[in-house]
């Protein structure tokens, strides 16, 4: 009932929490071994709890567990697109790449793992994860453009330059991290305008949002 | 001995052309089922032969059977790039899509399967054989624009181009094969033009292709 009565050696954690504290754990393990390697004692371990307590939060085992951490890094890699949303649109696009860089730079290994589904913990589910991530930093991406409405023409550009940015990521990695995280940061964002251009030829949506972005470049 | 002895309903083929024809029901069958709903017999149904047979030629089982199916469709995929060089090169790029997406319009689920990577039957064997063959298809695309000697930067230029080609050849069979292949063909070719331009502003290699792409334009 006083302060004293918890010792620094015990925590006791609310659900939420130690939720979360299990799948820090589990993430740092997957970012720096494959999946089939890591163990739920592993887990255990590492965060410093019993196995049981880890069986308690995820009664699926390995699977499960694998799945959360999957989707919580994948949550938070799409979360680098949705960010504050000032200056010119290209700064604001420059700044998203910057936090996933800095992601991918923090996470390599399991951002490869999470990327290249090249583990026998893949399933059609955890590929469900990356997919719908992907969508949604999509949405994010036209969100920061401020694009209200894009046809299917703009969204499947977006995409597509949104799996460049994937590519290009895990190619800056098995290049020991060469060029520097700005200098592909810049020759990505100098992409998607360039990727842009091309599909305003033969959409007009597409169009008015180069428009657009040329009009704000010229105002900075 | 004469040509009667042979029955219509018995063929004998060679190691080769059994092997070939076994890899072709497989890949069939892959092509429209996940591998897990895929089982030997069913290969040997199709292909028309018992189920030791299709062991004596895959002893590995199923897992073997996939593999070596994979790589044969990962080849096929890669040789389109690897086609005969006339004309300007951005037609002769043109061309080697036009293979690409009749080959993806014939595989469609296999494609899928392929590049998804999302089977219980990925494992790191198969992504090597997908990265494998993707860079093959870099190295023929190199080759084809008469490139002999392209440093990093040009590199990793054609191979983030071959992953975008990947994945909208994945969203063109999302959308239903929508728009004609035709349209995605020629917005694929300008997207390398203008990814290459970028990568022209900090690379001489680079910028040495585009100009003489542009020349080649013009004298076409």
């Amino acid at each position: 009932m006083t302060p004293q009565a918890a010792t620094p050696s015990y925590r006791r954690l609310g659900v939420e929490a130690r939720r979360g504290q299990l799948l820090d754990a589990a993430l740092a393990l997957f970012a720096r071994h494959p999946p089939e390697d890591v163990s739920l004692d592993d887990v255990a371990r590492r965060a410093g709890v019993s196995r049981p307590l880890v069986y308690r939060y995820f009664p699926g085992g390995k699977q499960q567990l694998y799945e959360a951490a999957l989707r919580s890094a994948a949550d938070e890699l799409g979360l680098c697109f949705d960010g504050p949303g000032q200056g010119p649109p290209a700064a604001r696009l420059g700044r998203a790449l910057d936090r996933y860089l800095a992601f991918v730079d923090r996470n390599d290994a399991g951002f490869s793992a999470l990327l290249r589904g090249g583990s026998v913990a893949a399933t059609s589910r955890t590929c469900a994860i990356v997919d719908g991530v992907r969508r949604a930093a999509a949405e994010h991406v036209l969100t920061l453009l401020e694009v209200a409405e894009a046809g299917p023409r703009l969204r499947t550009t977006v995409r597509l330059w949104l799996t460049t940015v994937e590519a290009a990521s895990l190619i800056w990695l098995d290049e020991g991290k060469r060029p520097p995280a700005a200098e592909v940061r810049d020759w990505l964002v100098e992409q998607f305008l360039a990727a842009l251009t091309v599909t305003a030829r033969r959409d007009a949506r597409t169009a008015a949002l180069t428009e657009m972005l040329a009009a704000e470049a010229r105002d900075a």
